[in-house]
């Protein structure tokens, strides 16, 4: 059989990537990288409010248009690959990033009289202007008993979808008034490459109305009409009643223009789409019992559990939503409000010169803390500079540091905070288990996991598991070019597409005894810490913290 | 009337300074300094142990007769001063330094027989050999339900003269068998230079005794001679039953030979000697009521209070010695293990390249720390980096960080420590408070103190009470000189020298009434903080520090 390829396109935050897979091996024959050319970076922004951040929809069509071009001509010299091979295609992108559409579904943003306007854009998922929206909503709901929150870490985000559209109509009424509904970016592209942009009837994403939007069969979808109504009436008529479905399903089929305008076969099916961190766990190799960790400045952990087997609700976990990741599977997402971004904030402030700067900093720190044994340093740390996404979920937390002396070094507090991020992990892992979720497995992807092996190391060790990377680089647009596969019916489940579309390195980092051993016993510190300090009913004590550390440490070091 | 002159005569870690002070004015005519020769920087070390760490007596002979000759040949350019005008000499030294001696006083080391024996030296303050001979007396002293403990914090130290002794008989057998008693340092010295060395009656001074050798009259001076059996028969034998006496007490003339090495009239009165910490707060200005905080890697708090008030035993203060300070008054002692330690340890480990390193590194660090209002940063520091000294005495202590965030600046954590090691400062003036001894002036000496503005400030602030600097920059030895003057006759109490001789500089660090109500809160949770890890019987929660040194920033940048 000639050879068959899918294409998976993936929006991040300042541009998109196209890439071209072998729907046989997952092999990655052609890539292409769109930068936004609106606003910086991609991102319009406002002087006088640094919480705004918005885009422009043109840019998602443009970056369609040249990513998937550019890609496709690429390939073009691979062996067995012609545009005629090219049997689907898939999207994911970020969320909640909601646009304002009009009857037609046409994004306002790209229509003369809104160009200027920035409330007629896409508000992009780190906008943060309806703060005080976004309490309103959690107050209704917890009011009203509304069951809404529960799904959701029961608390509504000001990053997320009503949140946003009950600040534009407070805020920009005209842009309120011509909006016919709210489409989430990851159903945008579908629905403008496929033309089913009408949003009575355009394909709606499971993972992106599950996770933002409040959406659950349980409830008929989304919130009440009543609900919303009370909120805003404008919100009850933005209200879709369509069934939102996973990303196995299809969007429509790639029209004839966009298809002559890329190279491609007109009418070949395009996916639902979903959330890159979603498409992210699906490409690495999620999947019963499977945690994918992705680690970059912060770190989305995407955890799929069968529908057949029933879970409670898991105090703390971002998001409980069946089918999100997987069809036929709950998607649980969890999440390390900060991960990179410690380590990164170490280098920039607090990074001696003879460590040099930037990235020879963060190798040097790690050479010389990869030389410490676990407890040697006797320091603890909570990963808290950015809050806590996943137990607590609560972002008015903040860093600690226990156990430093006169002798304590850069590279000592580096690891500390390593580890620190690795109990982040474990407690997580700790908090699905506990709830009958189990973890057998644990895949990471992302630029620290594929370049850092003493982080890896360290995360064995803390959580006592095999830690895998993922095969891929680009784990978002080849777990979309694995839902394109599936939606061109070349695999009849996604298990099997990923079987043979995704896989992980050869080297596996496998946990010391020894080192699992001492890290038990610091987890146990780190925990105590973290109830006391992040929760309002803890019972234990403090007073031997700092001595069980000086313990573990002299011990460390008399094992030496 | 002619001037005269007092002679103070310092004794350090590394070097010995004399100092020639006008008792009328405390004028500060001339002075020399003489670095003891023998080891490293005057320290004798082994190799094989790091807690090792002896001098050689005759170090201290050479200096006296170097650094007093150099100074007095100084000050012969100095209009009024001739050699006939010096009435009185003082001397202190660091403590406990105990020297084993011979019936005749005879220090061992100074002899060829032992010139290479380290056990024959003078065994300084700073010897951590004698750990285990320390828990040995305080467990004893525990188990026979003595009253020794109570006045040095309830924990007998490796540091102190005791054990120290045990720690000879136990492994330098020959050096004890010499032995015939053991001096401190402080008495060393006058009793050479006055040639009253017999073990028998040379003077001993209460600072030296009362600090370090748990003597005390209300059980007849030393511990009795049945507990010190049960120790060691030879350190029964070594008690000695001499009366020890504050420093307004002559030890002796002196002598022919000395006065003529160094150019001195023979037969002018030696005061009884001190430890340099309590005669550098004699001559800041300690009195009743008046706190000096000698303030440099770590911090000694001195603090006379009137022996007919009667005083508690104040839990946690490192020691309450009647006339330690000043004749007449209780001497309480408190100290800081880390102070300007801390700083340098931030410098050090630290701090980013943009900021130098160094001197110039702590200066721009000051300089931008110094914009920053109280609570702006966030953070709130325990300064236990080397354990707590006062009020908890537990070496077994360390830092802890709380408040950051992915923005926290090195400026900030800087300016967090120094007000870290003013909130400690603050809780040792409590714990004298709560127990009744009133402190109603602070007069801060030492390098920190005369040349940081923002940390002075930061100190009145937090402490709400004026900060004053001593106006001499050499207070140990001036406080040694204003006994030579009293001694000598020239004033009939210390208080009425020290008003003549010593004084404060002109600027005054005043509290800010604003910057006082901030460190109010910010004290409340290093109080908790401090509690909760540092104490067993803490009942109080933890779970709202973090949001309320969030709450406490965002109304320091609001008032902006």
């Amino acid at each position: 059989m000639a050879d068959q390829f899918a294409i998976g396109v993936d929006y991040g935050t300042n541009s998109v990537r196209a890439l071209v897979v072998n729907v046989a091996t997952g092999e990655e024959v052609a890539t292409h990288v769109f930068e936004y050319p609106s606003g910086e970076a991609g991102i319009l922004l406002d002087a006088r409010d640094p919480n705004l951040a918005r885009q422009n929809p043109a840019d998602y069509i443009q970056g369609f248009l040249v990513s998937v071009k550019s890609a496709v001509a690429d390939a073009a010299s691979v062996p067995g690959f012609s545009p005629e091979a090219v049997v689907g295609i898939g999207v994911d992108t970020t969320g909640s990033t909601p646009i304002p559409v009009n009857a037609e579904g046409v994004a306002l943003g790209t229509l003369p009289e809104f160009k200027d306007n920035l409330a007629a854009g896409a508000w992009l998922w780190k906008d943060h202007t309806s703060h005080a929206e976004a309490m309103e909503i959690t107050e209704l709901a917890q009011k009203r008993g509304e069951p809404y929150l529960a799904k959701c870490g029961g608390t509504y985000s000001s990053e997320w979808y009503w949140s946003k559209m009950l600040h534009c109509v407070r805020t920009a009424p005209e842009v309120a008034a011509a909006t016919a509904s709210w489409v989430e970016c990851a159903d945008y592209v579908p629905a403008y490459i496929t033309g089913n942009t009408d949003p009575k009837s355009l394909a709606r994403s499971i993972c992106a109305a599950g996770h933002k939007a409040m959406y659950n069969e349980a409830w008929d979808g989304l919130p009440s009409e009543e609900f919303l109504r009370e909120l805003d009436p404008k919100l009850a008529e933005w209200r879709y009643t369509t069934k939102a479905v996973p990303s196995n399903h299809k969007a429509g089929d790639l029209t004839e223009e966009v298809a002559q305008q890329v190279g491609l076969k007109a009418g070949i099916p395009v996916s639902v789409g979903a959330f890159d961190a979603h498409m992210g766990a699906v490409g690495a190799g999620a999947q019963d019992g499977v945690l994918v960790k992705i680690m970059g400045t912060s770190t989305c952990d995407c955890l799929p559990s069968p529908m057949d087997r029933e879970i409670a609700d898991i105090p703390g976990m971002c998001g409980i939503v069946p089918e999100s990741i997987l069809p036929g599977m709950y998607g649980l997402e969890a999440g390390q409000s900060a991960v990179g971004d410690i380590f990164n904030w170490f280098v920039k402030q607090l990074t001696p010169a003879s460590y040099g700067t930037g990235g020879e900093a963060h190798e040097k720190l790690t050479s010389e803390a990869s030389k410490l044994k676990p407890g040697e340093s006797g320091l603890v740390a909570l990963d808290w500079n950015n809050g806590n996404r996943t137990i607590l979920v609560d972002p008015l937390l903040t860093g600690l540091l226990v156990g430093q002396t006169l002798h304590t070094t850069a590279a000592e507090i580096y690891r500390a905070l390593v580890e620190a991020t690795a109990f982040g992990a474990l407690t997580i892992i700790r908090r699905a288990e506990e709830y009958g979720v189990k973890v057998e497995q644990v895949i990471n992807c992302g630029g620290i996991a594929e370049k850092n092996a003493m982080v890896m190391q360290i995360y064995a060790d803390v959580c006592n598991r095999p830690m895998k990377i993922s095969r891929s680089g680009q784990t978002c647009a080849l777990g979309a070019a694995v839902f394109g596969a599936v939606t061109a019916g070349v695999y009849s489940t996604v298990e099997e597409a990923q079987a043979k579309m995704t896989d992980v390195k050869e080297t596996v980092y496998t946990p010391i005894a020894e080192n699992v051993a001492v890290y038990d016993q610091l987890y146990t510190i780190y925990r105590t810490l973290h109830d006391a300090f992040g929760t309002t009913d803890f019972s234990g004590s403090l007073s031997g913290v700092m001595k069980d550390l000086i313990r573990i440490r002299n011990q460390a070091r008399q094992g030496e």
